[in-house]
Formats: C-alpha cells, structure tokens, sequence
C-alpha cells in the first residue's frame, strides 16, 4: 500500500523523498505546467494548469472558432459540450453521466437550484444553512429569501444542524467540506436525516469533487452544483456544474428558462418548452473556450483512482501537520482542521496571530497557500501533481517564518484586494 | 463621403472594387483572422476571431494562470476585469464607462434586470414585449412570469405595441433589432413612450452594439443587456454586459446576490452588502479566459468610427439587395428587411420557400450566412473586416444557385441541428 508513513517519530526528507519514490501518481505529475521553484498550497482556490488544457484552448480558438465560425457548433459539437463535460464529471461524484451538466457560475447555478428546490416543497418556507457555509452560498440562499418574501434563510452553527431539521425546512443548503477549517460532513448521514424530515438537500461540491471520493447516488442526494476551478484544474472562472437525481429532473422547475435549456431550441419557437432531461438546467450560451480549457483538465481524471487520490492527500496533510507541531508545538500555530483526517477534505488550515503576514512571508519565498480571515493559513493538498518533497519544503518554511519571525515586515503587512 | 453608391443602375464588380478601393476602414481586416477563401456573412451569429484575441487568450492561460496561478487575480488585476471591459463597452452603447459591467449570459442578465425592474415598480403587474422579440428574451421573461405569480408577460405584435401601454406596465422589454426582419427599433421613441405612461425600458442590444451607433444616455435609457459574441466579436459563449442607468444604481436589487457583487467580496462576512455601483449586478466567478478574449476584441473598437461602421453596413447591404434584385427580381427571392436603410440593423433578410437549402448549398460554396424558420436567408454585415467584393459573389453566387435550383439536392435539405 503507498503513502504509508510513519505512526511515530519524526517525518525528515528522507521520509518523504521515499514517499515520492512510491507515489503511484507521480507519473501525472508531467501533466502539468508547474511554475518552476514554486511549491502550489492553493489548488483549492485555484488549480494548476493542465498542459492539454492550454493545446485545447489554442485549437477551440485558432481553429474551431478561427477557422470554423459559426459552423463549429455543429462541426466542433460545441452545443454538445455542456453534457459532454457533465458526463465526464459524473465519476468524480459517485453520479451517472446523465444527472450531471456543466453551466454557468457556482453562484447562478445554486439560485437555480434553491428556487427549483421550493418549488417542490411548496408547503415548506425554510431554507436551512449553516453559518460558516461558504458565504457566497449564504448570499444566494439570501437573495432567494427576499425575492420570494415568504422564504426564510434558517442560519446555524455546525453542531446545531441536527435538532434544526423540522416539517419546515424545504431544502438544506451544505457545503461538503468547510471553506476554512476543511471539516468534511457526513454526506450520508445528513441527507439521511434531511429526507427523514421530508426536506431536499443541495450540497455544494467545489471544495471536494476532484479531492475526494463522492458518493452522491449512493447517498441518495437530490441536488448538488460545484464549481470548476479548484480540484478540477478548469482554470479561472471555469464553468461550474449542476447534479440533479434522476428522480427530480423531470419535475424542476428551475427559473432562468433561455435557449439553451429548451427542448428544442433551434425551432426558435415562442414557447418555452423546457427540455425533459438535465439540459433543463441550462441557461444561455456557455463559454465555450471555457469549457475547452475544463473539458482537457477532465479527461486526465479518466485514468486516476480517486481512492488514491484521496489516500495520497491524506498521507501529504498528515506529515505536513507532523513536521509543523513537532518544531513549533500548538503554541505559535494552531491547527484550525479537525484532527482525524477521515474528516478533513484536502486541505488543512493553522491559526496564527499574524497569519496574514505569515503568509506573505511563505508566498515571497514561493509556497503558496493563502489566508483566510480572521488568522487562517490554508495549505491545500492536490495529489495529481504534488510530491511529499514540497510538503517537506513548505512545513519547514513556516516554522522558518514562525520562528525567525521573518513575516514581521511592513510588506508583508501590507493587505492587498485578494489572497 | 466614401461609401457613396449609385442612385440607379446596376452594381457590378468594378463599383464593388472600387468602394473597396475607397474604404477608410478596409485597413482593419488585417486584424483578423478570416479563413481562406470563405466569405463570412454570419457576424450576427459568431463575431470572427480578431488575431489579438487569439494572442490574448494564450497569454492568460499559458502566463497569468499557468505561471501566476492564484497571484493573478491581483497581478495581472483579473478582478477588475468585469468593470474595466465594462468601460471598453460603454462608448459603442453612448454609456459612461461606469454604467455598465461585463457579467455571465446574456439570458441570466436579463433573468436579473427584469426582477429588479418589476421591484422598482412594485404597483405593476405587466412586462411588455414582442411575440416576434428573440425568442429566449421571452423565455426569460416566462421565467419570471411563473416565478413571480403576481406579474403577467404580455406579448404583442410590432404595430401594436404603441397601443399597448397602460399604467399597469412595470418595465418594456424588447430587442433593438429584430433578428429576423433586422427591423431597428425607434429606441428615444419607445423609451419617450415607456416613460410617459411610468415603465422602465429595458433594450437587448445582442443585435445592434458594435453594429450602429446607440445613444443609451441620450435616449434616457433605463436599462439594457447584450452579448459579447456578435457584432463585438468575444469568442462563441463571450461573456454578456449589463447597462443600469446611474439613476437607478443603488435602488436596483438583482436576485441573484453572490460574492462577485458584495461590496467587499474579500471579508468574507455572513451578510450579504450590495455594491453601491454597477459591481452589484455581478453574480459568481466570470470566465477569465473569455473576458481576455473578449477585452483583445474591444480593443480594436477604440480606434473605430461608429458612424463609418454603420455607413459601410448600409452600403453593403444596400448593394447586396440591389444586385439580387436586379437578376432575381422579386419573385424567388423576397426581401424581408425593411426597405429603407434607416429602418434596418446590420443584416438583412429574404424570404426563399427552399430557405435552408438554398443557404446551405451557398455554405457549400463557402459563402457563410445562417437560415431561420420558416424561410428566411440571413446575411450579416460586420465591416471592420467585410469588403464590397464579398458582397459581390456573394449576391452573385445566391443569384446564380437560386437560378440553376443548386439547392434542390438531397444533401442541401437535410436538417442538422444547428445553422
């Protein structure tokens, strides 16, 4: 079995090195363009770029839209894409390639999906979310509640979501794994006790589909969107994805009703006549060079074995944690991740004091994670291309920092718009 | 003046050559890439890839994401980009570069702007449009009608629509050109009529931005939407924009409320704060990679003369129809369009009963226009890159296939999915 590391004592390089030596996905490595002397901690928030992603990008332009035009909606299969990728997706979710379609933004495609959601619970007002949710599913399920008026957000905290499940609650609105301290829910368990109590539950994918195995037919899950630039190296701003139970596709009424989500919508015709299957949840027209770009970073998940995925991940944030608390103990920094890595997604967070300037610090000197407020430093684990080597080199740099103190500079301070 | 044609007689190759001769903008067809030997009159479908946006698109992908990763939503200001191609728009719409941001489909735009229109007029129940508006345009408006419950899509037909307010329409929704006909709506008239009577107006521009001038400030615009993808240019799936008058800025509540439209997007913080300017209409994460496409293509649109471009595309068209005209007569084909220039967008239409046939035996023959149900032949005038010999064979060529019926095989009738 790979990724086996030690139950005690120090991790050292040599342990690591060794780690690499056995790493049955070191071969995938080459798949990708890595910016030379820069270890990346943040395919959490934006993944790599896929050398096939940038060849398909250059070929949708030059040549399919270049050279083709307009004729490469039907040459190209251009109006095929937004199934085609949702098909390829499906394996990563545990899904059937037909419930799974890619679509415009994470944000858009849960406003669908919520609405969608009340209208099959229409004896039911609450929409149940916890409070540190991702915030921008907050602000969705929000803006929902305000344009129905008779809907309201029910905001709770982790550890009080069980005892708010009641014949009220239409749709429960999670993210799988938790932005900050990358806490894992029990998918099973939750969407067990959400259809007990006969509400629908949304599970929002982004920060585990690509990290993790999911399991969402097998968890009996309704609805799910996820976005495609983290763990699915779709690149910035990536189109994102809607899974709907096969169950509930044909009753969904999802309320941006346009073109491309119509039975037929080359007839033009003056009736919206909404598709019977997943292409009901499309919208308008997709950016097809966008889906270029994610359509080339899939097709490499057609030879991974998630499980590996998974158990690398899992190897790669244990010894991070290990070489990080054996020099500094909890005192300077504090893991923010829960301890058991069963219930951790792919990434580990620290609180530190000044963990902003820490992580300007790490970044100056090229490991790149980022931070998260109010005193979060996020190190996220994406096993297709990284090796122990750079966790190594990254965990011995933050206690270099914590230590030396090297983040105590004016520029490193300095906030900027985005981390 | 150049694009003078002659009063009367016939247009022949030389007049055609010699416009081409004379064209002030012929010097822009360089920066684009037009595939060898294809005369493309489908620029109202997909805009031709401009030869920047190609170079532009490599760079993002291959420099800012693959070498910048996460660093470029900072460094190479990836987060200003909706604003800043905003900007770039506005003076083809006559809007200031403040009023209007770049943001998803055009569908999901609209989708927004109606919600928050009928919130503006709470008291009215009616959004007003055409039975012959572009067909998605009327999907949305559904969308909102089923959503709502309370508000009412009246559809009516162009002659009626004078005739159609009352004080119980919340806002008007139309099509500044109609994409079958190309007939141009009087724009200060119906906003003048939509004022007088308590509406907002809200224009799709899909059809007209980067075709003619438009005058949004000066016509007291409300609101307006369009795509990136035709007449601009952008690349198939371009990203959408979005007009709000700088009036109606901070009363205007969109729906669809999500990170990219918070007034500061980085805290992070549970409640949703709407931006107080045109950044509120923003939603989820936006394709970079289509908006650097898109921002190569509205670059070359700042060294542009509106009013030479809306010139050159009445001459074009003007001697299109004559030559077809003049062989043809009016029998076998029949011209669609409004008869006078002023009355038209950039494309022109003629009715044919073998319509599909025809423009598909005229794609054969690499002339590249586009059919529409039931029997319309479409023919687009993009001219920063068209010139008047492609006018000529084109026009010579349909003479010279609905003449010797060409069209009448087998292979030319059958139907695909997309033309």
């Amino acid at each position: 079995m790979p990724y086996e590391i030690p139950n005690e004592g120090a991790i050292d390089r040599a342990c690591c090195a060794a780690l690499d030596a056995g790493d049955p996905l070191a071969v995938l490595r080459k798949e990708f363009v890595l910016p030379e002397g820069v270890a990346y901690f943040d395919g959490m928030s934006l993944g790599v770029l896929p050398k096939a992603a940038s060849i398909a990008v250059t070929h949708v332009v030059d040549e399919q839209w270049g050279q083709g035009l307009v004729r490469s909606w039907n040459a190209a299969h251009w109006i095929d894409a937004p199934r085609r990728l949702g098909a390829k997706i499906a394996p990563l979710l545990g899904a059937d390639g037909d419930d799974v379609i890619v679509a415009d933004s994470t944000s858009v495609n849960l406003f669908k999906l919520l609405v969608a959601a009340l209208g099959l619970r229409p004896d039911r007002q609450v929409i149940l979310t916890e409070s540190n949710n991702f915030p921008t599913d907050i602000y969705v399920a929000r803006g929902v509640e305000r344009l129905r008026g008779d809907v309201q957000v029910k905001l709770v905290s982790n550890g009080e979501l069980d005892e708010a499940f009641d014949d009220n609650v239409a749709v429960v609105l999670l993210t799988h794994v938790d932005f900050r301290t990358s806490q894992l829910h029990d998918m099973a368990a939750v969407t067990r006790r959400a259809h007990e109590c006969g509400a629908l539950v949304l599970w929002d994918l982004s920060h585990s589909a690509g990290a993790l195995p999911i399991d969402l037919r097998g968890c009996d899950v309704d609805l799910a969107v996820g976005c495609g630039y983290k763990y699915l190296n779709g690149g910035p701003g990536a189109p994102a994805y809607v899974f709907v139970a096969p169950r509930h596709q044909g009753q969904l009424d999802q309320p941006i009703t346009a073109w491309m989500g119509h039975a037929r919508p080359f007839d033009f015709s003056v009736d919206y006549l909404p598709a019977k299957d997943i292409s009901r949840f499309l919208s308008g027209t997709p950016s097809i060079v966008g889906l270029a770009a994610m359509e080339a970073s899939l097709d490499i998940w057609s030879q991974v074995d998630l499980s590996m995925v998974r158990a690398k991940s899992i190897a790669m944030s244990e010894c991070f944690i290990r070489i990080v608390e054996r020099q500094l103990g909890s005192t300077d920094v504090r893991l923010a991740s829960p301890r058991d890595p069963n219930q951790r997604g792919s990434h580990i967070a620290f609180h530190h004091p000044q963990g902003y300037a820490v992580m300007q610090a790490l970044i100056d000197r090229n490991v790149i994670g980022d931070f998260r407020d109010p005193d979060l430093l996020r190190f996220g684990f994406t096993p297709l291309h990284m090796s122990f080597e750079e966790v190594w080199r990254a965990a011995t740099l933050l206690i270099e920092i914590v230590q030396t103190r090297e983040w105590d500079q004016p520029r490193h301070r300095r906030r900027s718009t985005v981390t």
